[in-house]
């Protein structure tokens, strides 16, 4: 049972190898699961210790820790091991961990696996090296099981049995005619089950879900959520099959996006670079520019208060409650986009539902705005009786036009963006909070000159 | 190629059967998938027409469409259907998927469902219903396939063929012992390509990743991720294997926890229900709560001001910053919060870490802060000339102090939670721009105060 496995620490490596147990740091590593030692490795955060426990591992299983490992380990053991050592990496590894690999190094240690692949799979890495970021051809790999028309189920069993091994995913195998155009899918569960002796083209799965190699990854990942695959072919414009991709990478890429979400949604420039492994000056440059986009925005609450500065200086009193009234309409603003940015992302909103979004938030708003202003008006009331009435009514009914606005706002404006092609993520908290204090501001002293006649 | 598959969209339908083209309709029917059929109907809004479409469908393709269905549509179904088609689609219907739709429903059509289920698996399926939402045991299936430890490869290949064709996934097999114990597992692809006379003993797999009945849904979809499986058992606490839990089921519960963290961070009470779907008055319930909470404590930064009413009085100059400032507190923390949470959920970051993120965070607030103030001082000097030069490095040297708080709490306050067994998402924006208002306007006055001498 895996809960039971003893899962080494970085700790325990250390002490290990001070007390010169080899072979004990051997046997545990022989037993742990190939993603636990690349972790294990990642954190030690010691080139040299890393190395040493690479070079332990059975070298099926190194080339398996291998593709695990974090980019930056990844490069100190390509520079450190030997011309022996790397084309035998690089012949075992999974075609797309290499191409992923090679995507995310530097040029000088490209070029040292580059000049180790043989000359023939050279041509297709650089092929697929070409597919933009985050597209299908850019995801998919070569390794599957390819069948042409003319099998039989028993012919195509044997097929697989013959070269199966190798590949990362044989239980569908992809059907092809002799222009490599892809005319069907056939399950293993199916050739299995299915007569020997019958032909591959009548057990076969005519209608097919297909992606192109330069769709985005996130259509990708759509399709695999909408219609439950374990794994999807890949083609070209001439609908010829160039590869598939499988559902382990869909859940990085789905976490990806998701993650991107959260940071354009936070105002930061998305970056898959992990945190802690990044310089605070990279992280720094993610996060600035917003900073001064929304810092230059703000100055122009203070043109507002400046306009309405005779106001101010007349009740001195309703500068106190600015920065509550500003903060409930960032909240209540945020909400709304969040849920409908959200929405959008995960397909249960569309754009055709901007009116039913309008019409939702309209009304809440409403709900919460009277529930939020009553508690704030009674709270006045009780805990602060130097405040005149009017100006709790004026700080009330400012409430409520502000949260009503900021949820309509919030509401809307992820759909606008969808709809010019922006990425709805960008309307969320921090711009949402911005635009709605500079509006509540105008609403603020406007009601208070209203009411206070002031 | 399912790109060329037509697919109807609701106005279609309409047309379709005003102009009594029933035939043409069901042939349409006939050819989209499941997922995109269930959609249609969702999307219909529309009992009787989907009721309709859904007559229309082959028995076993209506059993598929019922699953994809929303909640609501499957009650409306249970509700309309006869006595004799129901039994069928709960004979039909994935064990999991009938779980799911039982959790979800109201009392009276619980029990319309489970009176036409047979007697031993009602027993089964109320045994299934115990296990606490969001659990492994919730999640699981029970159909799989179960070999025998004295089987041998031919006769574990002849027991697939038997009843595999039922079984939600034969990509993996799951071998017990005589107790039920779960002693390993040997997948469809090395029962095709392995010698038929082994043991099944000898060729399977006997280090398991497994999961708990009661292990908590996020722990499962973390499995899945690491070690990039299709299928999980699952056993109980005597290691009898109860269940499998399979990737698509995963996908959900991933996109599901995202979901949950991105409402919780926008100070939204976590709900699994649409937003379309849901009523105004249970949309407006989950997010009052939050925004009354802060709300109050936003009254706070009304406290402080009066505090320092004396010095706003005697320059009401200062007045005008406070919005900025306030928002770019909120902003420069939200930054941190959210990379922090979204670190912890992912795993990149961990508890251990508290030290390095809180060494990152400064170095960065340094960094943004001293940026932020060089450009807004210029700002005022160039647009401002009004504003004394003494303000305006009041202005700056708060916004630095308010930056750099801001960061490092917003680093910190995620793992404190996590450290305290709270959710880190609730450490997000909205608490965290509460909290760094009162904290940036204390900072404010307070070096107004020494600098200004007011």
């Amino acid at each position: 049972m895996s809960e039971d496995i003893y899962i080494l620490e970085k700790n325990d490596v250390r002490n290990l190898i001070r007390e010169k147990r080899i072979i004990e740091l051997r046997n545990h590593l022989t037993e742990m699961y190939e993603a636990d030692i690349a972790e294990l490795m990642d954190d030690l955060n010691d080139k040299v210790l890393a190395l040493l426990l690479f070079r332990m591992l059975p070298k099926l299983k190194a080339v398996e820790v291998f593709s695990f490992l974090s980019v930056d380990n990844q490069r100190d053991i390509i520079t450190a091991i030997s011309e022996t050592e790397l084309p035998y990496i690089i012949e075992n590894i999974f075609f797309d961990d290499m191409i992923d690999m090679i995507e995310e190094m530097p040029a000088e240690f490209v070029n040292r696996v580059l000049i180790n692949i043989p000359p023939e799979k050279r041509k297709l890495v650089n092929q697929f090296l070409k597919y933009p970021e985050d597209s299908a051809g850019s995801l998919m790999t070569i390794e599957y099981v390819r069948l042409t028309e003319d099998m039989t189920v028993k012919q195509a069993l044997d097929h697989v049995r013959e070269i199966g091994l190798k590949k990362e995913t044989v239980y569908t195998c992809y059907i092809t005619n002799m222009h490599e155009k892809l005319i069907g899918i056939v399950s293993l569960r199916a050739l299995v089950t299915e007569n020997p002796s019958h032909k591959i083209t009548e057990i076969m799965e005519k209608d097919i879900i297909v992606v192109n190699t330069h769709d985005d990854q996130e259509l990708v990942a759509e399709k695999f959520k909408r219609y439950d695959l374990l794994a999807i072919p890949v083609v070209d414009n001439q609908e010829r099959l160039t590869g598939i991709i499988t559902v382990d990478d869909i859940i990085d890429v789905m976490e990806q996006e998701a993650t991107e979400d959260f940071q354009i949604m936070a105002a930061i420039t998305p970056s898959e670079e992990e945190y802690l492994g990044t310089s605070v000056f990279i992280l720094a440059k993610h996060r600035i520019i917003w900073l001064l986009i929304l810092l230059v925005s703000a100055t122009f609450t203070g043109t507002i208060m400046k306009n309405f500065q005779h106001t101010m200086e007349s009740l001195i009193l309703l500068g106190m409650f600015i920065p509550m009234l500003m903060d409930t309409g960032g909240n209540a603003g945020s909400q709304s986009s969040t849920l409908i940015i959200r929405g959008l992302a995960t397909g249960n909103i569309k754009l055709s539902d901007a009116f039913l979004v309008l019409r939702k938030e309209f009304t809440i708003s409403l709900i919460c705005g009277v529930v939020l202003s009553a508690v704030n008006f009674t709270r006045i009331l009780i805990f602060e009786p130097q405040v005149p009435i009017l100006v709790a009514l004026t700080v009330s009914i400012t409430l409520i036009t502000t949260v009503v606005m900021a949820k309509v706002l919030g509401g809307l404006l992820p759909i606008a963006a969808k709809k010019l092609n922006l990425d709805p993520a960008i309307m969320a908290g921090p711009l949402i909070t911005t635009v709605v204090d500079a509006m509540s501001l105008i609403i603020y002293f406007n009601v208070a000159q209203a009411i206070l006649h002031i």
